[in-house]
């Protein structure tokens, strides 16, 4: 399925067989969509961009098959459902900061229901705090600072956890790491302090593309780990669990920890960089292992098994 | 083509079939050279290197066939011209300040002429703007500030988007997107800001290596426009146009916009992070193409076309 | 070998034929592995974890063959030995600073003996260092400034080159270039100076992963003859010399130069990228080879040339 406006872009890749062509995402639950799927016997594969245009409501009411949880999305999209899910999975979380006069050190402030990092701004006292508010407050971004939640900012370096579970096998592949790129965020380090200094201006964290990264070997132990308690806690919270793709998005810490912020529970961005394999999918398997390749080979698979109500939602 | 300093080198790597040995590669120009590519029937690729060792007369006297448009290196060469061929490509560019007393905000400051960036520096305003232009003529690098340029700043995350035209086939490809490692601006950012304050001292920009990355795919169409616009314009200023490789240099901005700082209308050295295919290349072909190779299938192509002559010049 | 915590992890992997499961890594020199590797007719490959859990003299006394010069690993654990191997290759390495009066730059302050960069700080004046001292005192890391040395600061980049040597067909080979992913310091690049400075704090230097990288091109014909130096003045100071894997550690400046901070005798962490090989691997074989393949072509044309006894101490 290709938005309008994206045609001529995907039309330059010689290995898409098909497109269905649509105006927004959101007609894949249309009737147009539904017959035209069905008679192609499909299975969509949900992605980030089509979940952004998307209610988890309508998400929900999709009658095509999709691949992976459908009924998980809407914990990905809800900040509360989603800290939920990561406790339940063991995983350690940046603590919340109750209120501004808790601040000890340095601290992320997020907007309740921002879309994408935007107004974010790091504070690290009471007075930064107030003063970051102020500037939200006077564009028109928050009423006041009740609109705000503040954050532990865990001092380390991103990392990207790209996973694979598969119910048939029963088992969880790690088929690549990544940290994003973004934007200005990732220059600020090439503009030195006194400049910085001397030129003001608040940073941004637009996603605008993905570096490749390995792990320090002794810490894909907790990687796994780290999955396996996702997938877990997924069966008990949301059934029928993680079935495919997902990410754990986070930091490692200056003592090797991995704090999580987000998951994303469907296929992400950054395995764009291992359309031929990636370091761990070469691990695992003796052909050039993407994730779009995988996900096919599990439909191969559970098909043939007669599984497909395993892997689908 | 190599280099005498150079032959132990590349004397190590088996798939070179055959080396000219030269003192510097303006010899390319020369009778013996001449001599010795016509009887091998052979094609120049022209990279960096070679190019920033002639002058542009050089390049365009010389009588072997050079793949590519060797008049556009010209282009590539003189500031003006580059503006001029990037603004026909409707490219975003830096906005250029008239004065010292317009700069408000971070901008950089150039030399005219210079080479690779020595001596830039940034400013945020009058003061800094002079105190930087003293230290240049205390160092005997500029007469005074009327050698200087000043340019926005564009606040952002480098890239380097690897392109090949073919004429033959009348389409564009991405075949790869980096980003430069550069020394010591690229490891300002491992200097806390107190160490850097106290401490002092002015980074520079010098090219040491590439980093692989891909783009967010939403931003692979207006990568491919931008391509197009660049080949468009090319074509209406300077014939034939832009067959082969080249590459746009910039930084995505907060907003995801490229600005492009510059262009090479020929292989770069990004593309050695590609010998075996990148993450583009892989969306376009079966097989690992790297951008050598792009280059090689080119020539054949074209001959067996007989359309040698719309890829060299 | 396989410690028991890590057993889970490696049977992920189906490409281990065999484990043999250990407490700890010293146990290798023991009888019940002895045997075992004995009658496998084994030869260890030493990585970075074995030799930081055993001292050198327990790893010169294993009696099963070890891939490479075991009496080597004396010298890449000991400071000073380590910094005799250095110059004797005639890498250059960091300026030591004698005492605190001569601080006239950035530095970096390190402690006598300690384990992998804890502690470490930067100073930029006599101040700063006594500071830093201070604090670490209170820490109880230290007893007092006595235990701390001095090094000049190499503004630059960070890379790691990755080497083999084959004694068998005396050449060297360089399969790739990495930079390290270090907790925090590459995070702190992320926090603007005024937020770093009004939270203060310390970064520190934990390893958590690798990031791939190639090299501007001129810069490869230093690259092999570091490596190649650093072969000769291993075959005369530490018989046999280096065979197999090494990796040299260092820093590029704003001149294109390279510093030497410190080298690894043997395999290292940054080869896990290039599991199916790396752009600089790829001009040397028409295969993926990564440096564990590389290791066991080795062993298989050694043997066949019944020249074991040049790979193996």
């Amino acid at each position: 399925m290709c938005e309008k406006k994206r045609v001529g872009l995907y039309e330059r890749f010689g290995f898409i067989d098909d497109m269905i062509i649509v105006d927004k995402f959101s007609e894949v639950a249309g009737d147009r969509c539904k017959t035209i799927l069905k008679k192609k016997n499909a299975i969509i594969v949900p992605h980030g961009t089509l979940i952004s245009q998307m209610s988890s409501d309508e998400i929900e009411k999709i009658e095509t098959p999709i691949f992976g949880n459908k009924w998980i999305l809407r914990w990905e999209a809800d900040r509360e459902m989603k800290q939920k899910l990561m406790e339940e999975a063991g995983l350690r979380t940046p603590r919340p900061i109750k209120s501004k006069d808790d601040i000890d050190g340095l601290c992320i402030v997020k907007l309740h229901g921002a879309a994408g990092g935007k107004g974010y701004y790091l504070a690290w006292n009471r007075e930064s705090f107030e003063e970051g508010a102020k500037r939200l407050v006077q564009q028109g971004m928050i009423r006041g600072e009740q609109d705000l939640y503040i954050q532990e900012f865990i001092r380390g370096v991103p990392a990207y956890l790209q996973y694979f579970y598969s119910p048939v096998t029963k088992s969880l592949e790690l088929l690549g790491v990544d940290r994003r790129y973004e934007s200005d965020i990732d220059g600020i380090g090439r503009i030195p302090a006194r400049q910085q200094l001397g030129a003001g201006g608040e940073p941004s964290y637009t996603v605008v593309g993905n570096i490749p990264l390995v792990l320090r070997e002794s810490l894909l132990d907790e990687v796994y780990r780290m999955g396996e308690g996702f997938c877990r806690a997924a069966e008990r919270l949301v059934k029928p669990g993680m079935p495919g793709p997902f990410c754990l998005e986070g930091v490692y810490d200056s003592e090797g920890k991995f704090t999580t912020f987000e998951f994303s529970a469907r296929i992400v961005a950054g395995t764009n960089l291992y359309v031929d394999g990636s370091p761990y999918s070469g691990l695992l398997y003796d052909e050039p292992m993407s994730m779009g390749r995988r996900i096919a080979r599990e439909v191969k698979v559970a098909r043939k098994k007669n599984r497909l109500a395993s892997i689908v939602t």
